[in-house]
């Protein structure tokens, strides 16, 4: 099949189609001993790029419709290298991709220059070099994500429709509003009129919390009577006690002892289904979100999509289970959807304080 | 380098050398989308050994000395397919031992002959068939584990000695004793005297009463004046909740809500030392080990064993790491280690009620 | 010392004074076995009035500067005996108030007219019948307090006015607004122009939330230009996770399994700080707060209010203490103030979903 | 009524009846603002003699079929006052035991002499004197408790025997065994041959651990062919986390952080059905128990005793409640027993590390 015929992301999404993004890299990519936490650059493209294969085509048998570029984000200082990395990261995305019939996108994310008070002029050159490999390589669209600034976000997004891509929007955000204090509603307007077709929320906060913000930002394209597909991939781990700024970056436990606050399976089909009735019909999964993550999405909506993640093929949740020592075991949907799982840690509280940050307290 | 050149693992412990195993293959595999829960076979060796032979290489990164085949256990039912997939898995694992220069294992577990009240010869004709593909491909040692009857362990022991390997046996028990209710230090004297040359424990109970039972194995093989290097391979999970006969088998969460449960990569750092402390010299981990918990028992030993694992140069926990968003976090190892993550999780307990056994009551 | 000769409550706060309240009489009567939950009528005041009195001597020595009669409430739907009640009510709290130096009021609390669309007349008139009996006995001033409708309390508050006692308003909200939506800086300001002269919160919401509600109307108050003394009587037990309508009412645990959420006199000593930073002068405390917590109020603002509670003679809580079988314990100010108390319940979540309503869901 | 004609208490428990004891006074009296915790000395029973007289009421109309002497323990090294004290906690006593129809105790406790290594003869000259003032009031019985070493409180029975009073021996021990390493079943047979009518377990440690106590006491029994009433006056707290040398005494939340930990009456409820099926037919509580939970003790056994108590009458904890604001509640007995009571508190886990005793760690 020619890449020119595939339809595009909107052609998809305006037809009704539910499209599904793939999970998290970094965390997993951390566990599994090839990223360094806090560097966190993705030498892996380079250094073991089977290892990045071996997680994207995890994502793809588990429902992912659309593979992200594992590239060097902007808000990475080091520079040596980058450009490697990001040929060997496009290279790895677009053979999965072709492999499994999934559309592949870059992304860009929040600079330093920004942060630093850069003008919007260096911020945007900035951001039109991010984006010329992955135009280069002929991505299918481009992603501004993990912005907690809409107006940053917006100044990317102004950027990215120049390529002629698609181009999604999505923030870090509360429903409360953004890093400096605009409200979600706002954000969700400006994101639209600088030129984003599919906006929404990732990572940072609870899950619970970032659907909000996504409800939030429906009401403020309704409102201004503005259009744009909205889009969820939240983070993989419940952190309602992350104060409303840094989310889960200055919880105590990150990053090495996050492990009981990661979702369960069943919390990903709740909360893609509140998703799905509130209008997203682009999902996804940010840092925490794995393989098995996908999947529970691509379950949840099996019939809305009436398409089936080929690793369901392993996964039979609710068929009685039998073990040598203990015998059958019959779990119904009901079961596992009412779950309250134990932490088997007595000693260990549901919240913790968060911790200030050196940079915005 | 030639195979026969390789000192075995007796030499190598008998000089006092540490060595660590890999983790649990079953529940990563199933999270991965190559595995179902329930039939937990592992035909992805033949249906895609890429996925295995990744694994198997993080492992090997994280520190592993040795490497098990990911072959098919005993206590599955179905026999279709068998010989096909663990001819595979043991392709898969030597190549990435040779690679790594790691030993490899083949193991076996309990039988479903034994627990329908199989004679000793019946289940012994078993093992051997087990074990016989093993050989043929000339591993350096074997494992019986996961057993819960030292009766049947002994038995294989006996079968996997006549093989001419070394033969390490592992329970799955704890420190008051076995399924049949055999005390836990009489289990030790029975798998020494049937051949076993390194003992120990793996999976299923709370590793805490894991470490227990091993120290029980301890004085059961100093009273009666018998020597086995130790070994310690726990789950993991937490579950001090369990029951002590079924373990995290009978949790209401198993195995698709364990996550609040899983160890922190310093919850292994502190049973590693207590272990060491112990006296085990065989390190590993079994079901929900992953290979930042590997490499977790390799960090905590890294100045006894004078080596340091490969995917140790991604992991620099105790250097400031740093965000755009949040800023510095300066966090040492005793930040880390006296950390009692919070779960995120206000509706969830910390400790459920173990569901009825069908099997054994 | 003749009545007439003491300050009023007025002259006390206008003068800078610093007033303590007493604590919850229903819940603590229920648990010693002279109320019954569910009817909750005070019929102990005829039964049983050394009970009675023994609960007012137990505040008045914790440091309560003001009784109250522990009279029927209009929301009670019984009438017979009521008078009788009340009567005995105001003898026995007028003895104990005479004894302790201590001023005392009488209360009056939302009616069901009001709840079943009752005109303004019939509810003050029916607050009018209430009154008399207080205002025969001679009180001190009077409380409207419970009030979860700011409505029907500045109802309340224009009878009780006409009575020429100083008169106090308390309200059962949160910081977002009453149960019918009036924010609550709004309900702040339609207390004082309809006479109050101290204003403030009560009972049902997790105390910090009701804080907020202080908080709130003190803004209101100064966005209005108005001034009135606050007064905060929270609820004796935690509940962050009660719904922002019926409050703990609403909880599972409520009436008979509230015990895990009791306040420590640490949590009241942390409160009152808080509070009086705010601005509270008039302190207490409603459902759930006993003598104790009382004389915490009284220990925190020992200082600022030059004056001891008599029962804090029995409190020397920094003091090492010494026991047999166990020894020193040297444990200082701090080390309470941070102390997270553990529930000793692993099967107990921290948090509660609240049950619906049958009235106002 | 004359006194001589009562049913002693041996006649009654070989008769077959029921007999429950009253609750905890210290921890209740703290609260309330009359005892000082450390020092823990019953100067009320001078001081205000009332207080006492209500509370000893409050567990007679519970169910109490016997109230204790709220008298000095030989624990408290303070002497000056003792007399008086004790003189006056008699009076009291026997007044609401005879308002009551109740039978009265005195009590024996740990003496410091015996932990300081003092003879027999001269740890029992000093019971003697403890005793004599309970008999020359011609109380019913007489009580050994708070016993963790079996050789002190066999001494204090001996001494106890020569009064000629029926004797109950309590012990605060584990399920393993005493202070002093004696396994538990042979503390009981050590107390029965000292004389002891009835013996059991008091205070201390977790109610089930307690309750797994005397169980053990009862094999002990049965093996050795001796026989005995056995009683159960568990601690009013949850404490699965207390060591089992010293108890809720070294829980860092001891004496003044222990609300989470207050049993509800449903545990009460469930703890006394467990004891009853045992063969416990004598019933209490230690500290921490209120009225409510002696109630509950009385509720639980109604048909067996074939009474009620009178404070019954205020309670139908399973007749729908009404709120104004929230409307009917009903719930009945399995929901309250069934009740898994959320502690509001998410920052504060379930179990503490108990801290070390500076006498015996």
């Amino acid at each position: 099949m020619s890449h020119s015929s595939k339809k595009t992301i909107l052609e998809r999404l305006d037809a009704g189609e539910i499209l599904i993004g793939d999970g998290g890299y970094l965390f997993e990519m951390e566990r599994r001993g090839y990223v360094a936490a806090g560097v966190w650059t993705p030498d892996v493209n380079v250094e073991h790029p089977h290892a990045v294969e071996g997680l994207h085509q995890e994502f793809a048998r588990a429902g992912s419709n659309v593979l992200q570029a594992f590239a060097y984000h902007a808000v990475w200082s080091r520079t040596e290298g980058r450009n490697e990395i990001n040929e060997s990261a496009c290279r790895i995305v677009k053979k999965v991709a072709a492999q499994y019939n999934c559309l592949w996108a870059g992304g860009l994310s929040p600079t330093r220059i920004y942060g630093q008070g850069g003008s919007k002029k260096d911020v945007q050159e900035y951001f039109k070099g991010q984006a010329e490999i992955f135009v280069r390589h002929d991505c299918d669209f481009l992603i501004a994500e993990y912005f907690h600034s809409s107006e940053e976000a917006g100044w990317a997004v102004e950027v990215l429709k120049e390529t002629g891509k698609p181009v999604l929007a999505s923030l870090c955000i509360t429903s409360q509003g953004d890093f400096k204090g605009v409200p979600t509603d706002e954000c969700a307007v400006r994101l639209v009129k600088a030129g984003a077709d599919v906006i929404g929320v990732n990572c940072k906060f609870d899950p619970q919390e970032s659907l909000k913000a996504v409800a939030k930002m429906k009401e403020g394209l309704e409102k201004a009577g503005l259009k744009a597909h909205l889009m969820f991939q939240p983070l993989g781990f419940h952190c309602p006690d992350a104060d409303n700024k840094h989310g889960y970056l200055a919880l105590p436990e990150n990053p090495f002892a996050l492990e009981p606050r990661q979702l369960t399976r069943w919390d990903v089909h709740k909360l893609t289904r509140s998703a799905y009735d509130l209008g997203v019909r682009y999902f996804g999964g940010c840092c925490g979100f794995k393989a098995y993550h996908i999947r529970a999405i691509s379950e949840e909506l099996e019939k809305e999509r009436g398409a089936k993640a080929e690793s369901s093929d392993k996964h039979q949740p609710f068929k009685p289970m039998y073990s040598s020592t203990f015998g059958h075991m019959e779990r119904n949907e009901e079961y596992w959807m009412n779950m309250k799982p134990a932490s088997g840690r007595p000693f260990s509280p549901s919240y913790s304080k968060p911790v200030k940050s050196t940079l915005n307290p």
